[in-house]
């Protein structure tokens, strides 16, 4: 069996190692360009992660790196287990590397860099019409590169397949059309039956106090300090490595459970990294499964586990403690009410959680007719605005409002969007199997101990690495497909006892 | 002529730009190590470092760069003048590169890395002896990288002109012969007619005024935060690279005069760095000279200007307006006299910039004496205190206050110290040439306008680039060889007046 002394493998590793070094050091710039880089050192910056993208693009296509391999297959029964899935895998990374043209990739960075600096310009302006070119531009090549990669035509299936493993459109719609059916009366009942918060009833958090409120609670969900920051940002994001996890927040006096829970958001993502095995960083087994699985983490820790009434059983006086003056004239079920507020808004990154998946079926409904050519980009803002009104019961009173307010295709990150509904999906399923296997977990969390879930979250989820994609990963951890089922029920569970409430 | 529509003189140009681009992400990963990285990071990043550090060598020894140079040095007449500069220095750093076999670059950064852990712990328990075998170990790599450089026997040489192109131990002796025959009386009559600033006459500073406090003096020396910034690390030091310059400075609340001073003179060293002409980063024209220069730079901006009457009229009243408390009972005498306080100290970094060359002369004496061999490594805590005793008059109660008290002999750093007392020598003959150069220059200073100064810095010391050596600047700008009669001169009328007063 090829054991880590078998030259070939150990070849391999070390070829795996090397990328992801690499990889972990373009990811501490691209933290630093959002925490720290003075404005004037935008180009000095672009210039290094141009370097870095190209050494890391030759570590990736490296010859040796292609030797090890095929001398590892040669005599697949010989491979361990865990070699196997890491030869398999590391296959599949090289090839999808090495098929692209330096040509293509050099033009996509290009393009990803004009487009995003047109698209920061044309949001502020609110005009789409000079951005619309980008997008064509990244659709085209979009197309290109799923025929390089030997999808043909299944350019869509290739963009959901990249976030999510194993994912096809035709299952991401046969979700979400079932979570469609089942969501939209639920909105529609809980935003009749509740009151959104009322304005100014959290005024004055000093951010000192906030940031010391968000590291207690952080602390005890498990993220480890000692292998990790979190910093200030104008978006929130988790970044850096494994080894050195790099989270951001962002702080608002007057909104001090929007930095709070950005931050628990973040935190799952941390703890998914964290929790990867150190003895496997830099190979597939060391490495997150996919968008909608990292999103499952996030969502986990953020809504079911932190927006729970057994979690602020716990922290509520600890909150209380950090602003006593803040919080005096808010009681405690006004407090749990502002924390699971529900109310359509036109801005996915504001929205709540059950509002929040009606802004993705929105964006895989436009993202599917542009791949099939049923929607010219000219015509985006027209569609937008539609299934906005349609969905959400709002329509955008500008394009920054709507078709311009997200960042991803600019960098042409098509097939991202349905990644955060399967993550919602799946924190659902996930909660209902822990909750099942686990008695009394929500009485742990009422006691600050959220030690059970993650150690099962470790175990189950983080440790497996790329072993399983994401269906196979969520039928083995839940015992069933991945299905919208559970976060109905979830959302019907939470929800409607608010809403009941204030009829 | 060759320009840069040459082939062969763009493809060295981007040679160049590629190795300057690699090395300042190493850098800004090293700023992150010492303001950032988590405590659980640090193997981590130190395999970033190591893989960086083998792209930085691969990069500064392709042979596609040396193919360059031989086709440019075969037609020396038709280069440009400012290639024919860059062409030179190309060759000497393109050949300092290749005659270091790859086995010795790893066995020296293997060896820095264990020393500089050896001597963190030794210096912490105070204890010589564990650490004495990694010095051992770094002589013997120095002599040896001697002979491959080709410079023989001549080891200590080699380590000196590595910090300041065109020093030698012979000059640097005769230089600093003749400043100690003057400093040494000179220190006695000053330390006798002063007395030591009283205990606590400082208290009780917020971080967040001498913050900006700092910023507003720095940012009024002329240096541009748009491509820079500070933040605070254990010990002040100026990172980062010319296009995104990274100080950092430290905080006492009772000494507020420590972290304005560590920042000003981060800020020269900055103002430097800021001061490198843009279209020549990355070639020998876009670099600092070495180190003496550097710190001719860092010390004028700190002590002639910083530290002047001049300053202060201008300055004094706003640090009052940030701290109208806390110096409520400092009268404007007693502050300059804070400022201009001379104490000799057994710690190099933190004495005043009299007795600070006497520091400086302790260590020359002893490397000379360790590469000639009349030394041994067992010896020098013996040889340290006894030659502290007979400069400082101060003799070492332990060796974390003796010989363990620098990082620099930990990364086999030898021949680097006099590069200090080279600058303090520079910074007085600069200043008197400036002086002289532009009547009326202090008063510029008492009104906050520094920009003569920096103008003349920039034209004659930043955008020259390493055109010149050490040696070869100091002639071309001041109109004579590097002396220490100007520091000597400096030092007597800056300080023997506030001996005087207080006799």
């Amino acid at each position: 069996m090829s054991s880590p002394s078998s030259p070939a493998y150990s070849r391999l590793l070390s070829s795996l190692r090397r990328a992801h070094v690499l990889e972990s050091v373009a990811s501490v710039l691209g933290w630093d360009e959002q925490v720290n880089l003075p404005e004037g050192s935008v180009a000095c910056r672009a210039e290094q992660m141009t370097v870095l993208a190209e050494i890391l693009h030759a570590a990736a296509t490296d010859p040796d790196f292609d030797a090890a391999l095929r001398e590892l297959e040669a005599t697949p029964g010989a491979l361990e287990p865990d070699a196997s899935v890491i030869v398999r895998l590391a296959r599949r990374d090289f090839d999808r590397a090495v098929r692209l043209p330096s040509r293509f990739v050099a033009e996509k960075a290009r393009l990803q860099s004009e487009a995003y600096h047109a698209w920061a310009e044309n949001r502020r302006n609110s005009t789409f019409s000079p951005y619309a070119p980008y997008l064509e531009q990244h659709l085209a090549l979009a197309r290109e590169e799923a025929v390089f990669q030997g999808w043909g035509d299944r350019a869509y299936d290739y963009a959901i397949d990249r976030h999510d493993p194993g994912m096809t459109t035709e299952r991401v719609d046969a979700l979400f059309t079932e979570l469609k059916i089942g969501l939209l009366p639920l909105v529609r009942e809980i935003v009749a039956g509740t009151r959104p918060t009322a304005p100014g009833l959290f005024r004055g958090f000093p951010v000192a106090g906030q940031q010391a409120f968000l590291r207690e609670v952080t602390a005890a969900l498990g993220f480890d300090y000692r292998r990790g920051r979190i910093d200030v940002s104008l978006h929130p994001f988790c970044g850096g490595s494994p080894a050195d996890v790099r989270m951001t927040t962002r702080f608002d006096v007057d909104n001090p459970l929007d930095s709070l829970f950005s931050s628990i958001h973040e935190t799952g993502h941390g703890l998914y990294e964290q929790g990867l095995r150190a003895e496997h960083l830099g190979t597939p087994l060391g490495q997150s499964v996919g968008m909608g699985v990292h999103e499952s983490q996030s969502r986990l820790w953020e809504n079911q586990v932190s927006r729970s009434r057994a979690f602020w059983t716990h922290f509520e006086s600890r909150f209380r403690a950090h602003f006593p003056e803040q919080t005096a004239a808010v009681d405690s079920e006004t407090l749990y009410r502002a924390i699971n507020a529900v109310e359509p808004t036109l801005i996915r990154v504001d929205s709540d959680e059950v509002t929040y998946n009606l802004h993705i079926l929105l964006r895989f409904e436009i993202e599917q007719r542009l791949f099939r050519g049923d929607l010219k980009v000219a015509d985006l803002p027209a569609a937008w605005n539609a299934l906005s009104t349609e969905l959400l019961g709002l329509t955008p009173p500008s394009d920054r409002l709507g078709v311009l307010q997200d960042v991803h295709w600019s960098g042409g990150a098509f097939g991202y969007f349905p990644s955060y509904c399967i993550g919602n999906m799946m924190a659902a399923q996930l909660w209902y199997t822990a909750l099942a296997a686990f008695p009394g977990l929500e009485a742990d969390f009422a006691r600050g101990d959220f030690s059970r879930l993650l150690g099962w979250l470790r175990t189950e989820i983080h440790h497996q690495g790329r072993r399983y994609d994401t269906q196979e990963l969520v039928l083995r951890v839940t015992g069933e497909p991945l299905s919208p089922r559970h976060l109905l029920r979830y959302l019907r569970e939470r929800y409607l006892p608010l809403a009941d409430a204030r009829r």
